[in-house]
């Protein structure tokens, strides 16, 4: 069986690692002609809308996904048709507006920070006199890792801000100091099965994810996944969806959710019995899923803007490396290392080891 | 980094697998153009002896390595010179002579059952007199999975089974009544650095591996070990290497070993905390060996002659499909599954489960 992805970046290269132990074969579709999925299936290189490649991608396919949101939407709506196509085009239509985004949120009575749309410096005032500062800025579409972001301090900074914000429809958003960021990846298939893995637990650096850790115990999973299985039910969802919150006291406030496999997952290749790359694939096929369970105590760490030495990596037990293959480029994720321990205390030993490492080969 | 295979089959493509996550990428040489491990790397398709495909296979590999014995053993000496090359012909020279390998466990102190050349009827007629009925004969070199062997039971059967033997060097042993079989898959790395995975329990059908399951706590496991260990140093090994015993009460008599990742370590890619086939990797690489620890209970079942159902197998939780990609045909191996359960009652259950779906998918 075929599998058809839109995007050939690092998701859908270990959906391809996960997927040939299933039987499956792989086509790509990526603007880079360099993307480094292609060694593990057939390349198409060329622009997401081009109906020539998009006829190619579901040509005898099983089923077409994509890897990430910030491709046309019109091309994965003309494939509906043709091939089966999850997840719906209905979630990345919502994904593809942060506005959209954080409407369906409030009202699927999933708490967020306050929000306000705004296009005019008229409404950029209006905004910050109802979400006081700091306030955050953002696109309300193709912003990721912390692009298309800005955060304005106070009232004087507004005109000079809207004077450099880009003129596109933009979100304001109230400025959360949170506690912790948590994320929730949850798996739904055809048959409207669900599971749910381990709350993670994440750190960014700079807007760009650096670790993320599996707390199989945490007491604000279930609030997570109640909200979660609203958006799963609301789009009559198939395939794995990540929700990104902040944990502010005992509230948890949704950020965005990913109709896709999600970086705050990549642990789960080994610290769950079925990864969520396998459960996508299992989703989208109409598999019956696999179980979501944790194997062992495990932490994941990007690989930023640098790759690290394997021989040093490789040499801390219970460590396990994944390199995408791709070109460094400053901040870029380049791979990634999991870490897999017999209790949370061997994994704190460990993970502060694989952090002098990284460190060290950042230097 | 590129590694060069020869061989094409299952082995390489779980290599291949292993791989990716550590930035590698894979060459194959096969005589088959529809090698399963092809959809992974770089094809070469012809002889293991052909000069310039040899050439081809080592051109910039930072190693080379073999998925199975039955390759020319002048094709792999010709490369040592120009490329790392791991494991050392040397190994394979005594793999291709099933009497070459059972004096070497002999010279080792490896206990076998006992066995005698055989290249006339009168040796023939020699070696019975000295080992008894039944007695099994092999050719000495290319045998596999149960091809390439005869029993004899009785001393008048001999004449006719002469007659119908090939005319080819042959080893006579004793018949084995064994209580059970395992094997021992070892790890040496380039340093000399050792890694033992648990000892394996296997169960043979047709002269073809059925079930492999891990036996962590096994009181065998120190002496073959022990043995294992023998055949790493006398090689100066580097990579996977395999030793399959018979145990007969308290005793363990060396079958066979095999120089490189085997099918009774499969259940390694979900049951150790580093696989057999990454442990291969990182040992011909040069890089520090994996843990070989236990994660869970597991046991491994092939699949053979026959795909299985994976809506059926994928509905039991802790099941792990393989799929090798390759063309059904009677008896050959097409995949295999892996049960992975929190305890040995639990794998118990789920393995009977399994073994009723490839049994109704034969039926």
């Amino acid at each position: 069986m075929i599998v058809g992805i839109l995007g050939g970046g690092q998701l859908a290269r270990m959906l391809a690692l996960a997927g040939f132990p299933l039987g499956l074969t792989f086509r790509f579709l990526d603007q880079a002609a360099d993307a480094c999925a292609f060694p593990l299936g057939e390349a198409l290189v060329g622009r997401f809308d081009d109906p020539r490649l998009l006829e190619r991608l579901a040509a005898g396919a099983a089923v077409v996904t994509y890897e990430f949101e910030n491709i046309s939407l019109r091309g994965v709506e003309s494939l509906a048709p043709r091939v089966p196509l999850h997840p719906a085009p209905r979630a990345l239509a919502v994904k593809q507006d942060r506005l959209r985004e954080k409407q369906l949120f409030a009202e699927l009575g999933i708490p967020t920070a306050a929000f306000a749309p705004v296009t005019s410096e008229d409404e950029l005032r209006q905004a910050a006199k109802r979400l006081g500062f700091p306030m955050v800025l953002k696109t309300r579409s193709q912003g990721y890792d912390g692009k298309g972001q800005w955060i304005i301090g106070e009232e004087g900074a507004l005109g000079q801000a809207w004077r450099r914000l880009p003129r596109v429809p933009l979100l304001a958003e109230q400025f959360i100091g949170f506690d912790r960021e948590v994320s929730i990846v949850a798996v739904r298939g055809a048959s409207g099965e669900e599971a749910y893995y381990p709350l993670a637990e994440n750190v960014h650096r700079q807007g760009i994810l650096l670790t993320s850790r599996s707390r199989p115990a945490d007491p604000a999973a279930t609030i997570a996944q109640a909200y979660a299985q609203r958006l799963l039910a609301h789009f009559d969802y198939v395939g794995v969806l990540a929700l990104e919150l902040f944990q502010v006291g005992g509230r948890l406030l949704a950020n965005e959710f990913a109709p896709r496999v999600h970086n705050t997952g990549h642990w789960t290749i080994e610290g769950a019995e079925t990864s969520q790359f396998e459960n996508h694939l299992r989703a989208i096929l109409g598999f019956p899923l696999g179980a979501t369970a944790p194997v062992g105590a495990v932490a994941m760490v990007n690989c930023l803007g640098k790759l690290p030495d394997p021989r040093r990596l490789l040499g801390i037990p219970g460590v396990h490396l994944h390199l995408y293959g791709k070109a460094v480029r400053p901040r870029r994720k380049v791979g990634h290392v999991t870490i897999r321990a017999a209790d949370e205390g061997d994994l704190e030993a460990k993970l502060r080891e694989v952090e002098a490492v990284l460190a060290a080969c950042e230097a």
